[in-house]
């Protein structure tokens, strides 16, 4: 009898620490997921793939691979405030959260019918996306991808809205955008989500196409595809409204063909210079950051896409469009000289500097590989398998303003 | 006996089950640390508890509260470059990395009698430490903490070293210092760990106290406690070796008594205009980066002793030396005028703006609390218990050069 009284209490105590087993187990489910800092950490897109990696910049390595990410073609991607997620903007309409602490899609949505880009405010609390189709701004919570605000573009015809491009966050919690078919630039205060302040500039230049905010959040400046020149929105002073600069600036007289218009985030700011590129010139342009005027124009390997300042504002790297695409030279901000001209290889896209700028790393699409170089001595320190790679992301982009 | 088998059956699989379960509560230790991103953590020191608080900026709550630190009088602190590591300096000589995801003690040594402060390297490899006594910099590894190199500093009698002051990190896998009985400035290069490479610059000026990097990584400015000016050395040219500028700043001619020589690290570049604390004087400068030249001088409350840029440059914030260390001004970087006038408390002692901006983080000694507030309508807008909280350091420091 003691035994059956034995038996029948371990029987008790058999489901009891069954029951605390499987407890436990649930716990260390989220050991799948890493315990680590996340400054370190980026994304590459693999763009023809619809998925991404994430990557290591310390240790040199892959983390995960994250697949069904949608259409990615010219895919961007911000980061959450504590650098956590990244928010990828595809060319789909698709806004996709990604933990890449675990590796895995948190949420993903189809927003619009033809996205091109985003940003996350000031406070990270709430992801923007502009849209070609139907054309507006879209702002959700980043927590959990709610809709907060639905912006409908301004009509250009009885059916149709107007593109809206170069969406970037700025300080105070505000947003700017640009419409491309109806040629104005927008500034939305967010201060009050449910009811944001929208403050209309019309009239602003032929075409705007893509934009950009300066890195300390002032000036909001948009290129145009319809004439020469930039518009220029202070937004310290918005109410002196957008003027035209650089009026030169574009395809002028010369009819070489125009490959690709370079993106204006691709534009560095360097002290207190602008480095840009050229419009179809084989050119980067050196222009005063206040007055912006053309200071020097840089001769270069083809059109330039690309043009990134080394973090301390002593190099510039330009990467450039078909059919020079395999090229990255290097200029000296000091002597405005090519110190070195590298050749990465075929569908050299993208390129990001570590936060302290000690490397820079770069996407090669027809080799399948991510290369870092060290950007003291310009050599070749590693390469990462990648299926396609274009953009790459890092997460310090969370501290930044326009990134 | 079926029963009896039974029942031993049961002991076996009772005991196999809980090695199971200890094996999974072992795996369930690390829940204790967090998996979250760490790009919105920081640190505030408890001065006098020689403790520290682990603050979450999104959240506004403590995370963690880690004791046992020492003597954390001018403490300061640097981070690992993934985010996830505090380095603390305290003036007791001890050099402690704290892991802010789990809140606990990771390392620490007592590595010299009296220290004054350090710096981690480019590359995030090397922590490097100056010492009083004995004088010199030590680096270590920051994964291990082991000795990598004890460089002493010049001997100025005969069983006397300097003391080292200004330790700061700089482009290129180098440290810069200063003398302060020697009276030089140092590079050191550390891209060969094993053998550190020393550019020494002598007669730099009288008494070199303190020092600071530009954020771009280019200028190492020395004050000079034995004379009025500064000693500036162009890290992208130190074969020209340093100059004196500034001449005229430091006590002069006045004889108003100097309670506290300013910090250093209490400049804030702007552009490409520097805002710095008057010595003695209730006065802020303003200096052209470049020229060096003041112009301007902004009359304030008391005498500055941080003076710091929101990081969009739009607004510079104050704080003051005792009997004055109740109050912070704002000033406006467009007009230099004064906008706000805030009396947090009694020994207002520290500020730390967020990453882009939106708030800034202010020790309050006395009321024993750290203040949060809101940067665009300068309004508090949140309060953390901290016991005599100084020095506030959030992680966003790993991406900066000089932080």
């Amino acid at each position: 009898m003691n035994r059956v009284v034995n038996g029948v209490v371990n029987e008790v105590a058999y489901r009891m620490i069954t029951l605390t087993c499987l407890l436990l187990l649930s716990l260390t489910v989220n050991a799948e997921c890493l315990v680590r800092g996340t400054g370190d950490l980026g994304i590459v897109v693999e763009r023809a793939a619809g998925s991404l990696k994430v990557l290591d910049t310390t240790a040199h390595k892959v983390l995960f691979r994250v697949e069904g990410l949608g259409d990615l073609s010219h895919a961007s991607a911000v980061y959450s405030r504590d650098g956590r997620y990244a928010y990828l903007f595809g060319r789909d309409g698709g806004l996709t959260k990604v933990d890449i602490l675990c590796g895995n899609i948190v949420q993903r949505l189809v927003q619009g019918g033809n996205s091109i880009g985003g940003a996350i405010s000031q406070d990270g609390k709430l992801v923007a996306v502009s849209n070609y189709d139907p054309g507006g701004v879209k702002i959700f919570r980043a927590d959990d991808l709610s809709l907060v605000s639905d912006i409908p573009a301004t009509p250009f015809t009885e059916d149709r809205r107007s593109k809206t491009v170069g969406l970037v966050d700025a300080p105070g919690n505000r947003f700017a955008v640009s419409l491309y078919d109806t040629e104005e630039s927008w500034i939305i205060d967010m201060n009050d989500p449910a009811n944001p302040e929208i403050q209309r500039f019309t009239d602003i230049g032929r075409l705007p196409y893509d934009a950009l905010i300066t890195p300390d959040g002032r000036y909001y400046i948009t290129g145009l595809f319809g004439q020469d020149g930039l518009s220029l929105l202070d937004l310290w002073h918005p109410e002196k409204g957008p003027r035209t600069i650089l009026e030169n600036y574009g395809k002028g007289q010369e009819k070489l063909p125009v490959y690709k218009m370079p993106h204006l985030e691709g534009w560095a700011i360097a002290g207190n210079r602008a480095f840009l590129p050229a419009v179809g010139r084989h050119e980067v342009l050196v222009v005063r950051q206040g007055t912006w005027k053309i200071l020097d124009q840089i001769p270069v390997h083809g059109q330039p896409v690309f043009v990134m300042a080394r973090p301390d504002g002593r190099q510039i790297w330009v990467n450039f469009a078909f059919p020079n695409n395999d090229t990255i030279q290097v200029i000296d901000t000091e002597t405005l000289e090519i110190t070195k001209t590298l050749k990465p290889g075929g569908g050299t896209l993208h390129m990001e500097f570590t936060p302290r700028g000690e490397e820079v790393w770069i996407s090669v699409r027809d080799k399948d590989e991510v290369q870092v170089y060290d950007t003291q001595n310009l050599e070749l320190i590693h390469r990462l398998p990648a299926d396609k790679p274009s953009g790459i992301f890092f997460s310090a982009r969370a501290h930044h303003t326009g990134l």
